[in-house]
């Protein structure tokens, strides 16, 4: 049973993309349109059946009941105020990773009702439309922010949407999303993407690496492979709560540097006993 | 085709159980001894089919043609001059993380040709004979350091049970595999393990990581999931490439906090560009 007939995809890339297979293959809508600055992405998108048609920003939003904004996080700060100034009954969603500035800036849009503002907790460290999978979302949590400035209705639309993607809501005001999201996802970023830097720096010619990397180096240095275009505008949008997890981070990191360089093996054990707790929350 | 009768497995968790299993699934060995300090975790191995007989550590030594040890480094450190002293022509080798101090320790005994110095590439965060795996060494490299100092006829044998595993070989000096190890496996432990911590510290009540965690903290903190008594000593073990290792590391994280700071996007993207050559080294 289509939920709309015509969803508009702006941005195919790994979110974008994933987002349209997964209505494509829970019957949630009768087509796809693609939008993207980068023509390469939308001949993929259209070879690998993510996208039905191409259009205009402009012609998408006329033709779909739904548009879905997926590009980095200021692209879609600057993009989201002109697309709730064109609609007239469409449902707007955006699925970045950011939420307290985006709301800020549509707070006061004569259409705000009309949109939500989403952050399905879903990803890889791949991008581009290559990377869509449609069952990324599965089992997954989209978290809603500010759900009371959206429409009862146009709620209820988006709601019946994700969980026909087999998601589970739940509701966070934008700011303490932002707030949280610092530590929970944007702080390991940082602490891969600096360690990848600080191998590759020592290790020059390589070998190295690939003979003594393990599983677990493969594991903590994974999300250094993700998207400089896309993570730059995140870091850059969640600036003040970033700053703070980043001190505690590297605060963390001196004193476990003091902890080895005095031999207090106690201490260090007492804070990886701490750690180790992680277990429970991420089984 | 039995390489050796007996094997003596001392430290019978995750490594030393994994090595056990391994030797019996390729039939590489007809018998295996356990010894470890722990009788719980000799029974569990005992009742795992892991180990065949549980032994004192002088009775292993006098029964087994190749002595396993498996235990912290600290404690290898502490015991491979001991059993060395009371071999005849039993193999002995050790599978830690660290290898110069404990090669060091040997360097002028008298049987230092009866031993390896060897580190598997391959473990879990998890630990104890619960956790040991028949094909966790498949495919995987173990590193043999200093390996001129071992006699040519035990050098043989060792390769051959590591191959009969299925795992590949590279040879190091000592000091450069710490030096190198101390980048490419426990500088990535104590990033994950500091994360664990910073975000616990953070979000007290737990809820807000079960909603907001996603697979990207989830590998970047699995690490942090680790033993502390088999990692506080070999952080202790490693402490001059550790100290270098962390001052990088952090001197990385405040020149990134810095340029997030100045909002300097181009120098952050510059970075992350930089750490995603990581892709082709970890695949």
């Amino acid at each position: 049973m289509d939920l709309v007939d015509k969803i508009a995809i702006v941005g195919v890339g790994l979110i974008g993309g994933s987002f349209a297979l997964a209505c494509k293959k829970n019957a949630l809508c009768k087509q796809v349109i693609g939008v993207d600055l980068n023509p390469a992405h939308l001949a993929t998108a259209l070879s690998l059946g993510i996208i039905d048609e191409v259009l205009t920003l402009d012609q998408a939003i006329k033709e779909a009941q739904l548009v879905v904004i997926a590009i980095p996080v200021n692209a879609t700060r600057m993009l989201l105020p002109l697309i709730l100034s064109k609609i007239n009954t469409q449902l707007v969603v955006d699925l970045g990773s950011t939420k307290s500035g985006i709301c800020k800036e549509v707070a006061q849009h004569v259409n705000r009702a009309f949109f939500v503002a989403a952050h399905p907790i879903a990803g890889t460290e791949n991008s581009g439309p290559e990377a869509a999978i449609a069952n990324l979302f599965e089992n997954k949590t989209t978290i809603i922010c500010n759900s009371n400035e959206t429409g009862r209705e146009q709620l209820k639309l988006i709601e019946q949407l994700f969980n026909g993607m087999e998601m589970k809501l739940a509701y966070m005001d934008a700011e303490e999303h932002d707030r949280h999201i610092a530590y929970v996802s944007h702080l390991s970023h940082i602490s891969s993407f600096v360690l990848g830097k600080t191998v590759l720096e020592i290790e020059k010619d390589e070998q190295n690496i690939f003979t003594m990397a393990g599983s677990g180096f493969a594991s903590t240095v994974r999300l250094a492979k993700s998207s400089p275009d896309m993570w730059a505008p995140i870091f850059q949008q969640n600036k003040p709560a970033l700053k703070q997890a980043l001190a505690a981070y590297i605060k963390n990191l001196q004193l476990f540097q003091e902890l080895i360089e005095a031999g207090d093996e106690a201490a260090l054990k007492a804070i990886m006993i701490e750690a180790n707790a992680i277990r429970k929350v991420i089984p």
